[in-house]
């Protein structure tokens, strides 16, 4: 892993120096490094475009939140290179450490003090009268959600060709064990151990209150149908939109690829959790 | 009460047979009818524009689900004109009679065996930059929604200009008892009995799971402000969009006036919630 | 109110102290003080029965949580001695000063600068083959419980004599609006504004999921009727417990009399709220 | 399977002419049968405590509800003899067919017309000062809860010996995805496909809000240490109790076998939710 991109929230303050420093930190230990252009003149290096980082590198650092480190991952998709998350503010689900730790962190890297952690991510596609016409991939979670003006939407849900039910709601939520700690838990979804084999179902306000989230082994395929509902769109980790129509159907199944987290400071999951969701009092 | 104006769901099969029954039983009992101008043609009797028809009547016959209901409950607004609720399909929550029940309603009425329930509606008003820019009312609920596309909005909350919180969620329910039963109920808010001087306020997937529903007197005024959020819209009783931008301010209360639903068959409030809700077994 | 008792946690540490300093300021400013017997020997004052104190006293202080205001509460009753609440730990829902705040609150008392908040209480009693075997009070609720080794119980609920429905689960929350932020709210159901004239049922994992929490005028009367259930306990804030049986109706309403806190501070309710529940970030 | 023990809920209506019934058509088939001492004298053949039943037999049939079924399993435990439920009432979760389809199972059966579905049990033991005090299987749950007089139950979680979060409680449900529909969806915890390797852990009216239903992946041992609580117990399967004590440790993982359903119908498990659950219309 000697070429490392490196990939920075939009718009964010101080990302000038940020990067600068994470740049000479890398290049001091020999890494090659490929920045985006809007930082790379600044820089007076040579910058590339966002999407075309991962081609080149063995390794990303994403500098943002966790929204910023969910696309990244849509952008490396299967090309399953690992991803070093640092958090600007405070601590995320999934970033791992902030940014006065790159120093030592490259450091860690460099020797080969690390460990990689995978997720499994779900790959969604839309089929329309037969045809496919919209396929992407989703860390965190792909969602059907009818837009703010329309009433509700109806749609069937069936598991590897079983009916399930046709359900009623606002919206539903296919999420990862990554993604149950984000969308899917605000609707009342559980939280789901990263490691474990399996993604979770969440209605969003259903109709039928008894449509309580389920959590299926990540081999099954999950299809969903579009019956009635006037704007309905599909969107994968809160980034990518595809407006659906009626008779539309969406496959949700498990991608082919994973995404690699890099591991270093061996920070527990249910320290994360402890802190994120503020257990301990009430 | 002797002019009767007869709303009907748009588009619904059988409308002018039913509507034609309607205004015999009406006519026989000294009724003058109001009929919107679609149906009337076909009846050979004068039509008026649906809007118009409240002006016109002392009383409203609804034919249709709850969701005309709600859109007659809008038109008729601060003339607190009577309405008898005609359900097409199975029991709502509002509506009072099926379509065979019409003759026998009428007779009732016409030898005033009848009374009236009052519900309570929501005012909801919109300012941008100091100026009123929107203002309507709800008889279910009030709705701040940001559309399928967009990440979550962030608002700050108050009640008679105290602070409440700063909220990051995918919306706002302000239910009225009457709505209690609808959206909110379905995103987790309680059931409030018909006749409580008070409305719900009920996040929609909040970010903070520990903002639950909180209710609230019904003098109270409550002050939404938009924080941050691309695409926010407010909808009242599912019906009216309005689009809201940032730093707008949605204030919603009590509304001077009431919804009057006509009362004939003595049907309790819990009889129908454990139709509507399947109580009694799981 | 010049005659005031203290009621003080049992097994506190530090109470001897405590209460030493309070009868201190208290006497400087004119008051006569009433202390429990435990306390009164290391004082060397005239002591007395913490159930007799507020037949002595104008005034009740109380040092503890939320769990010792709740139970001078219930000792009080009918009396409507005002309260002040005196936490030791950090804030609490009910609970208004700190320790080190009490000479300070005893010279605002003293010259008139308080106002008063009345909260609502409950008033549970059981009936058994026509015969009233139970009678108490509650400040923030009533629950009937199954016992930890029993399965489910089933009861029959009615409201003002009116079916409610049959209800099968492991118990039942009545709570006023002081109460719902406490057993209540843990069941899922929702805030109530403390001014409210309502109580809340909530279900206690309820076997059919549509059995959703339901807020009520407080002018009705809850009966709950034991059906099936081998051992049922209706206990009232926590404290009092009183086994049940089957074919016992317990009926709640609104008690005759309310408690009175004692407000210095201004502090607003939706400042308690954001402190307690953690509002302002996930 | 020759060999075939038939046990039958306690106090059951029409036991005996429904046992006399099997009991023809499982001898025509050829089959030795099993029966308990109650119900074996009124059908004059050898009786067996219900115990024992299990040890003779290589095939139960459970005429009961979902309750008997349990307390089957339980005696069944590391045998993992095929069980067959039949339902008296309506469909049960686990229950396979009703009473009149007994001979037409055994013709299945006989002609090898059946297949095995196998659910994951639990193992809890409690370990009390370094000993062992309590060791059971549970197909459902296994439910540490406090006693309906006593306060707040307060433990310590831990998986795998990492901390988890001390927990406030009234108690905590560890469901297979078997007992996922039962207690676990009644306080709130997520459906899990039968086949899933997990179990999830979900908290009782939880006193910090966010102490939301976890998945664990079922290669992991929980361990709940008692902090504080006067009166806890320990149920599996809501059949078992055990009472336990401050600093007990109850380990719950995986048990090393598994009870097998014998399947004829080719019912679906999405159908057994739509009808339990009453999904398809609110």
């Amino acid at each position: 892993m000697k070429k490392v991109g490196i990939i920075t929230k939009k718009g964010m303050p101080g990302a000038v120096n940020a990067v600068r420093g994470a740049v000479k930190s890398l290049r001091k230990k020999g890494f090659e490094v490929f920045v985006e252009s809007e930082l790379a003149s600044d820089l007076k290096i040579t910058g590339y475009q966002r999407n075309d980082i991962p081609a080149h590198a063995e390794m990303i650092i994403v500098l943002g939140g966790d929204g910023t480190l969910l696309h990244a991952a849509g952008l490396i998709g299967g090309r399953e290179i690992p991803i070093l998350g640092v958090n600007l503010g405070g601590l995320g689900f999934i970033t791992e450490i902030t940014l006065n730790e790159i120093p030592d962190a490259i450091n860690k890297i460099a020797s080969g003090k690390y460990s990689l952690e995978e997720r499994i991510m779900l790959s969604a596609r839309v089929d329309r009268r037969g045809k496919q016409v919209f396929k992407a991939g989703a860390l965190n979670d792909v969602v059907i959600h009818k837009s703010a003006l329309a009433r509700m939407i109806e749609f069937d849900a069936r598991v590897d060709r079983r009916e399930v039910t046709t359900l009623r709601a606002d919206g539903l939520i296919i999420a990862t064990p990554t993604g149950s700690t984000a969308h899917s838990l605000s609707a009342g979804g559980p939280i789901l151990y990263p490691t474990l084999g399996a993604f979770v179902v969440t209605p969003i306000c259903p109709h039928t209150l008894t449509n309580r989230p389920i959590v299926l082994p990540d081999k099954f395929i999950l299809e969903v149908s579009i019956k009635m509902g006037d704007e309905v769109y599909l969107t994968l980790d809160g980034q990518v939109g595809f407006p659906l129509k009626v008779q539309d159907t969406v496959k949700v199944r498990k991608a082919g690829y994973k995404t690699k987290f890099i591991r270093l400071s061996g920070r527990d999951y249910f320290e994360v959790l402890r802190t994120k969701l503020k257990w301990g009092k009430r």
